[in-house]
């Protein structure tokens, strides 16, 4: 069980140092792409993740975790391409404009990509955790799991800063009939859960801001939008600005390059 | 402001990946050594710590972030020597015995040795951030700082496993007179704010288990503690199996090797 590469290895004393990680396994979810990826954890509750521990620990590393409900997921967005870090700022697609300065934010664009989720524990078997309301892309790296301590890690009194109150606005959906066929063919006995998933990223508005538009300029670039979901393209329009209506499930091979709307 | 040496970088593709990280920053707080550092953030309030950007990087990145009452880091457990990741079991203290998962537990001693910490952002003052709860040893780096978002990190459902009720027993601190003129001595204005948070350490019972002994058979080592507290060593025996009494603080040089009782 000795594992003698991940110590942590101070390459420059002093004011900057650098550390070397290896990932401890990867988390399996229906999201391939940054377009139709929920934007926080438990926004759409309705999807099963796995994560499934690197073959070299040993599984006992989790015995007594299934005690806690909510687990901590410290990750890699390495899954967007290797974009450098360059701007300080970010403008949040709820802050409509306005910049803050990535600290401020969630933002994968950090000085280090290094990312934080919050996700409900299922089960777990052996080395394989079960998880609901990952907003992870698919195969994305784990560095560490925690449990979520909600004594300690909720004081009364905290209070959010400006994303308080700035939910954004959601979307009516609907489906029209001949894409809750195509629901049936896709997933099966998994239909209804699998509608409930696409329902709630649809509420969210996927869209990236550029592809939004505004009241007075529609988007200027397409009416009709695709996302993929569990390998599966999610075809879908906005009839009025508030409602979107799917207009169908068309497979989605897994090789094929990536034709969708890109997220900035 | 560009920055190209902190994009993860994998090295082996597929099972095992590497990422290297540099630090953004480190803590300033008054913990010198692990003994009579708080084992989890907000058990001791009433210390200031204050985190220093990294020169390089501009402080507008934290714009926004003076919004939020309370921010997460992510650290490097870096301060306790580089010990190797061996044991996937630990023995939390407040199990006294059991052994559980390290993914099951906050220990320092990961795969990863990477630390989640919760702290309550009191101030900032450009590159610099006043936090208070901070459980971290001085000089620790940390590798990310993002918003604490109550709204979603704190699902209602949420429970705690095997550590809830099981709060550590805590001690009955007193303070001897002359104990109490050396705290003047050591932090004039600031002597009140300081024996708020020596008496917080101190109510937590800071010895490791090891120096604890047992009812039938006491400490076999010492009757006497110490743990330094911003350069001053807090020399404190107890008097019963449940209370902490302050003997003396003492000046210790920074350059002193330590040579007090050691956690774990």
């Amino acid at each position: 069980m000795a594992d003698d590469s991940t110590k942590p290895q101070a390459t420059a004393p002093g004011a900057c140092e650098s550390f070397e990680f290896r990932s401890i396994g990867h988390v399996r979810t229906p999201y391939t792409e940054k377009f139709g990826t929920p934007r926080q954890s438990n926004l759409v509750n309705d999807t099963t993740s796995t994560f499934e521990l690197r073959e070299d620990l040993n599984p006992e590393i989790f015995d007594g975790l299934e005690s806690y409900s909510h687990v901590w997921l410290i990750f890699v967005f390495d899954r967007n391409g290797t974009q450098e870090f360059k701007k300080v700022k970010v403008h949040p697609p709820r802050l409509g404009g306005a910049a803050v300065g990535v600290f401020a934010t969630r933002s994968p664009h950090r000085p280090n990509p290094i990312g934080l989720s919050l996700a409900r524990l299922l089960r777990r078997d052996g080395r394989r955790l079960f998880l609901a309301g990952l907003d992870l892309l698919d195969g994305t790296a784990i560095l560490d799991i925690k449990p979520h301590l909600p004594s300690r890690e909720h004081p009364a009194e905290a209070h959010e800063g400006w994303s308080a109150n700035l939910a954004e606005k959601t979307l009516q959906v609907s489906w029209l009939e001949s894409a809750q066929a195509d629901l049936h063919h896709a997933f099966g006995v998994d239909a209804e859960t699998a509608k409930r998933a696409i329902t709630q990223i649809l509420e969210q508005d996927p869209r990236p801001v550029v592809y939004r538009g505004h009241a007075d300029n529609p988007n200027p670039y397409t009416s009709r939008y695709g996302f993929v979901h569990a390998g599966w393209n999610v075809v879908f329009d906005l009839p009025e600005s508030n409602q979107a209506r799917v207009l169908a499930l068309t497979a989605w091979p897994q090789t094929q390059p990536e034709t969708q709307p890109k997220a900035e």
